[in-house]
C-alpha cells in the first residue's frame, strides 16, 4: 500500500493519507502525554499494544453489529481506517468514579455509580477538554440532538460489550473514552482507540489492600505508579487470550 | 425585632435566627470577594445597595406570581426572609456570552446567544463550583428531575421580567445567577439576591468603543476596572426609577 502525506499528528497517533480517499493509514506512537500534555513520555512497545487490542476489539464490536472505523491492520502498529469527519467531543462512558469525575464532584475514587453515566466533553485541547452540557453541545453546534441520542445509544451498548469483555480478562472496566466519526453518508462510526490509554481498567486479580496495583491502564504513568509497559502488556495478554477463547 | 444567633455567614451575607424559627434575617456586607475567594476587597456601601436592589425586584417577582423568600426589609441592608433549606445548585442564566462560558467554549466575549442558556453549578468552594449536567445533577441528588424542570422554568420566567426590566432602566441583562431553596412544605422559592454581585448589566447609555466603561456590576471588582461603587450606585439609582415609574 502507498502512503501518500501526513495529514494529521496527534498526541497518540498519526494519521497518513493513502491511494484511496476513502481510506487513511493510522500510525499508533509510543509518545505519551496526560494533563491536556502538560506531562510528557514514553511507554516503550505502546503503539503496538494499542493498535493490536484496539484492533481486536473493533473486530468484536463490527461482529455485534456496531459500526467503526476499522479496515485492517497491515503492521502491528498501524491500522487502515475508514475516512470520517472526528465530532470534536470526548464521549466518556462511566462505571465507577475516578479522575475528573472525583474532582468535579467530591464523589471518592471507586464510588460505583448506580448506572453508567454518558458525559461529553469538547475535544478542544486550548480550552482543556471541558465538560459540556446538551444545551453547549447545541450551542456550539458539536452535533444534533439526534445524534447525541444515537452517540448515547452506542455508548452504553459498548458500554455492556467492553465490560463484559473485560471480565473475562478478570478486568473491571472503570471509564473510558470514545470518540466517533461522521463518514461520506454522513453515517456515525466509532473511531480513534479503545486501549490503556484511553481506558481506566482494574485488575479484579490485584491485591485489594493496595489500590495502586490494580491499576492497568495510563493512570500509571499519569500518577507515576511505575510498570507502565508490564501493565499495558499484561492487558494486551488478557484480551489475546479472551479473543482466542472466544474464537 | 430580637435577633438571635448567628447562623451562617456567607461571603456577602450573615444570616440570623429570629424568634419566628420559620424566618431569618439576611445582613448585607460590603465585603467583595471573587474567583472562589482567591481575590478579597470591599466595596463601599454594597451592603445596602445590594439589599436594595434585591427588595425591590424580589417584590416586583412577587407581584407577577414568583414566590421569593423575601418578607420585608427593616433596615437598608436587612432583609427578611423566609428560611428555607437551599439547593445547592448555583443557577445561571445567560443571554450574551460572558465570564466562565467564554472560557470554556471559546465564544467570543458579547456573542448574543439565540436564546436564553439555563446553566447550573454545583454550590461546592471547595470544588470550585463545577459546571453539572442533568445526569450529574441526579447523581449527586441534588435536586429530582422535576425540580430541575420546574427551576428552568422559573429561571426563564425571571430572566423575561429582569430582562425587560433593565431594558427599561437602559441596561443589559447579560446573565445573572439565581439560587432557590425549599421551605418547610417543600415548595420552591427564589432564595439568595439579585444584585451587581449577581447580576451582569451592561451600560446601553456608555461609549460603545470602550467595553469596559458600560460594565455596571461585579466584574469592575473582578476585572480590577475601577468605579466599582459608582457603578453600583448608577444600577441602584436607575432601578429606583424604573420602580417609580411603573407605580
Amino acid at each position: 500500500m502507498s502512503v501518500h502525506s501526513k495529514l494529521y499528528e496527534g498526541k497518540a497517533k498519526i494519521i497518513y493519507s493513502t491511494e484511496d480517499s476513502e481510506v487513511l493509514l493510522a500510525d499508533f506512537k509510543d509518545d505519551a502525554t496526560a494533563f491536556n500534555a502538560q506531562k510528557r513520555g514514553s511507554i516503550s512497545n505502546k503503539g503496538n499494544i494499542n493498535c493490536i487490542i484496539s484492533s481486536q476489539l473493533f473486530q468484536q464490536l463490527e461482529a455485534l453489529g456496531i459500526k467503526t472505523h476499522y479496515i485492517d491492520s497491515p503492521a502491528t502498529n498501524q491500522m487502515r481506517v475508514k475516512a470520517v469527519k472526528i465530532i470534536p467531543m470526548e464521549v466518556v462512558v462511566r462505571n465507577i468514579a475516578a479522575g475528573s469525575l472525583c474532582k468535579t464532584t467530591g464523589l471518592a475514587l471507586g464510588t460505583v455509580l448506580k448506572k453508567p453515566l454518558v458525559e461529553f466533553y469538547y475535544k478542544n485541547d486550548q480550552l482543556g477538554d471541558p465538560l459540556l452540557t446538551s444545551d453547549r453541545i447545541l450551542l456550539l453546534e458539536l452535533a444534533t440532538p439526534e445524534q447525541v441520542d444515537t452517540i448515547t445509544h452506542l455508548a452504553l451498548q459498548i458500554n455492556q460489550f467492553l465490560g463484559d469483555f473485560f471480565k473475562k480478562c478478570n478486568i473491571t472496566l472503570v471509564d473510558f473514552k470514545l470518540e466517533f466519526g461522521l463518514d461520506s453518508h454522513t453515517q456515525i462510526l466509532l473511531a480513534d482507540e479503545i486501549s490503556p490509554d484511553t481506558c481506566r481498567l482494574w485488575d479484579k486479580l490485584a491485591d485489594a489492600n493496595d489500590p495502586d496495583r490494580r491499576v492497568l491502564d495510563k493512570d500509571r504513568f499519569r500518577l507515576d505508579l511505575g510498570n507502565v509497559e508490564n501493565a499495558y502488556q499484561e492487558v494486551l495478554h488478557r484480551v489475546l487470550k479472551a479473543v482466542e477463547n472466544k474464537n
